[in-house]
């Protein structure tokens, strides 16, 4: 007998039917013989809907408080869950964050978890009981109080939990029925890829694929825990996220994984930067300061008669305001002429752990783009990824081609995507 | 400086201008230099909202799930009260029960608090903060498990902070401004009570006035805590609940509070008992075994010549099913002859302090019941009140011309009633 995690999505879990129709996998699952913990996410558009009402009563919601009004969505999703799951005749308990043990940093919004206990879990386990816990949500090791994980967060309660307890697999039911080789909106032709590495998955997760968040995909891979990404809407086979050795023919293994894209990200430009030891340090570490995560940076010698050159970098363009504001704080001290800002970009990129045994990849990367008439305005590539940037307007082309380049187009059926929560 | 704590209803953070409107006059009391707790309902129909979603999960939800659901509830009003008191410059932290200390006995959906541990409340006063408390809710001393304490639970977890915290008042905002005379729905012209003390407060209550819940009264009897009943919708003081001989001129007291009525219970006849010893014993053991607290009895002998007996009581009509059906099966262990379900009852009862030492009330009383053309069907009475059973259409006139014989009515504006909910 062993021991599963598994994680539904709002979207899941978005009304009574949804809840019932959870319960029934749940139990087919335990009647199946292994032990079951359910991690929950609220349900639907609940969490949008208590945002509006905080909106309503102040502009500027404290973090702590903020945190104590969200966790309220999924302790109404878990309880609801329990009860289902009763009225099918087995016994289910539900716990908050709280009670599952989950010890959290006490950074409001983007706790990060710093160790889990799950001392009831194992409990109700051993009395026989499902354990429902609820996502997203644990409580700060020194303040003590209520904390959320952000984006994503209910995937890494998923596999933190499934960490802790030492579970044979950790399933993410989400609303999609796997990791595709692009974004079947964009692809209608996507293959569901029925393994990734969690290297690959990690490329393509901060490379713009919305289906599993990077930080969850890290703990997966620091404790070794097996994810399996499944649709709760059918009962097909998702992909597996494993280390790479891990149960896949290596003869078989695909050089390319897919192409990922990502149309949330600005560029700044800073022109005219003194070309001294020092002057580009400046820069980054004043962005830094602000707490804001750059991407992809690119340097070009505009004019070696000046000495002086320009600076671009990509970064999320909900932090353009903030970098903007504090680069022209610097704009006298660091010496450079002006700044531009362009939301207008988008990034495509090409993930493939076999990347690094196959030259030729790039060349043929970079081949079916300039086919597809796109231009490149700036790159950046890791062992097993390359990627570019190119206008917003020409993602959808880019990825295509690059796709169809590689030949990752499926022959069958394609994707079904159902609407979807980010938590 | 003093310390003051006080309760919302759920009618008065009903949206997002009510919880606005409260944060509002809860600055105000702090402005005046008074550290305040703040205990909140869950807002409007939300509870009622989140009992329809259990039921379309489960035809019966188990308590421990129903409390975990419902507990959301104060949750969310008490997050948003929080940024609301924030978002006009002073500091306020929301707490739940748990985190409140408030440590209640096991039984979900009516559990008894045991204890209040408020060290974190107290820190956050010292902190110079407003402490929200979730109402209604509590955790099991024993399992850990979240509880609820069922109808009036709110009231009662603000008379014990109160308690614990040595409060000077505990005011209760509620959707009428105050303990009336009478319903203000059926007597119009009914008088708000400047003072009742503890006592007539339990009468009124235990005798279906529904402003305060009796445990909540108990409490606050118990530790002397002075309860000030009155409108979140205007500043006019309301009714103060206190000792008898706390701040009131004693020559001015009027000898009757007031006429409460409730139709809320059901009469159970049993025809034909043996009349023996031991037999009525065994009737009323048979119901206490099925929890239901019974309130009026009566015994009339029907023909002394066959030795049997009637005996009649009142019971909530929620229980009437399961009394009728747990007295059927002892029907022929105790011998009766059948039984009588009678749910078109109603109660009216008249209650005063003064009644101790003015002869001449209960002929009063008598008289203005009779002279209404209403028939009496049970009769109880303590020391400061007289209860009537009389059937439901006869009880707004039984009401009314008590409540005229005995000179309550005002000559002043009527009272104004809103729409409320029972947390």
């Amino acid at each position: 007998m062993g021991l599963v995690v598994q994680k539904y999505g709002g979207s899941s879990v978005a009304d009574a039917d949804g809840i019932k129709r959870v319960a029934k996998r749940i139990v087919e699952t335990r009647k199946a013989g292994d032990d079951v913990v359910v991690v929950v996410s609220a349900m639907g558009d609940s969490t949008d809907d208590l945002i509006d009402l905080a909106k309503a009563v102040s502009p500027l919601p404290a973090g702590r408080e903020l945190d104590m009004l969200l966790t309220a969505g999924e302790r109404i999703s878990m309880a609801l869950l329990a009860m289902a799951i009763s009225n099918l005749g087995y016994e289910a308990r539900s716990f908050t964050g709280s009670q599952a043990g989950v010890l959290t940093t006490s950074v409001h919004g983007k706790a990060r978890i710093i160790d889990v206990t799950p001392g009831r879990i194992r409990s109700a386990l051993d009395d026989g009981a499902v354990a429902i816990v609820a996502g997203f949500q644990g409580v700060s090791q020194d303040t003590k109080d209520i904390t959320t994980l952000g984006r994503g967060g209910s995937d890494t309660t998923a596999v933190a939990l499934a960490a802790s307890l030492e579970a044979g697999v950790c399933e993410i039911y989400t609303d999609v029925d796997g990791i595709y080789s692009a974004d079947p909106r964009l692809v209608p032709h996507a293959r569901r890829l029925p393994h990734v590495s969690y290297e690959e998955m990690l490329e393509l997760a901060a490379c713009g694929s919305k289906v599993l968040h990077l930080r969850c995909v890290e703990y997966a891979r620091r404790y070794g825990i097996p994810i399996h990404v499944r649709s709760s809407f059918s009962s097909r086979p998702g992909t597996w996220v494993t280390d790479e050795s891990e149960g896949v023919d290596q003869m078989e293994q695909a050089i390319i994984s897919g192409v990922a894209h990502d149309t949330s990200e600005a560029k700044i430009t800073v022109v005219g930067v003194p070309d001294k030891p020092g002057q580009a340090a400046q820069l980054f570490s004043t962005i830094a300061q602000s707490e804001i995560n750059i991407d992809m940076i690119v340097q070009n010698v505009s004019t070696t008669a000046t000495g002086r050159a320009d600076i671009s970098f990509t970064l999320p363009k909900a932090d353009g305001q903030t970098a903007m504001s504090a680069l022209t704080r610097v704009k006298d001290t660091v010496g450079f002429e002006h700044l531009q800002y362009d939301d207008q970009i988008g990034k495509v990129s090409l993930v493939g752990a076999g990347m690094r045994s196959h030259p030729g990849v790039s060349a043929r990367f970079f081949e079916a783009i300039s086919d597809a008439g796109v231009n490149v305005e700036m790159i950046s590539t890791s062992e097993i990824r390359i990627s570019v940037v190119v206008r917003a307007t020409d993602v959808p082309e880019a990825v295509a081609a690059v796709h169809t380049a590689f030949d990752l187009d499926s022959a069958g059926e394609a994707a079904t995507v159902y609407g979807g929560t980010g938590r």
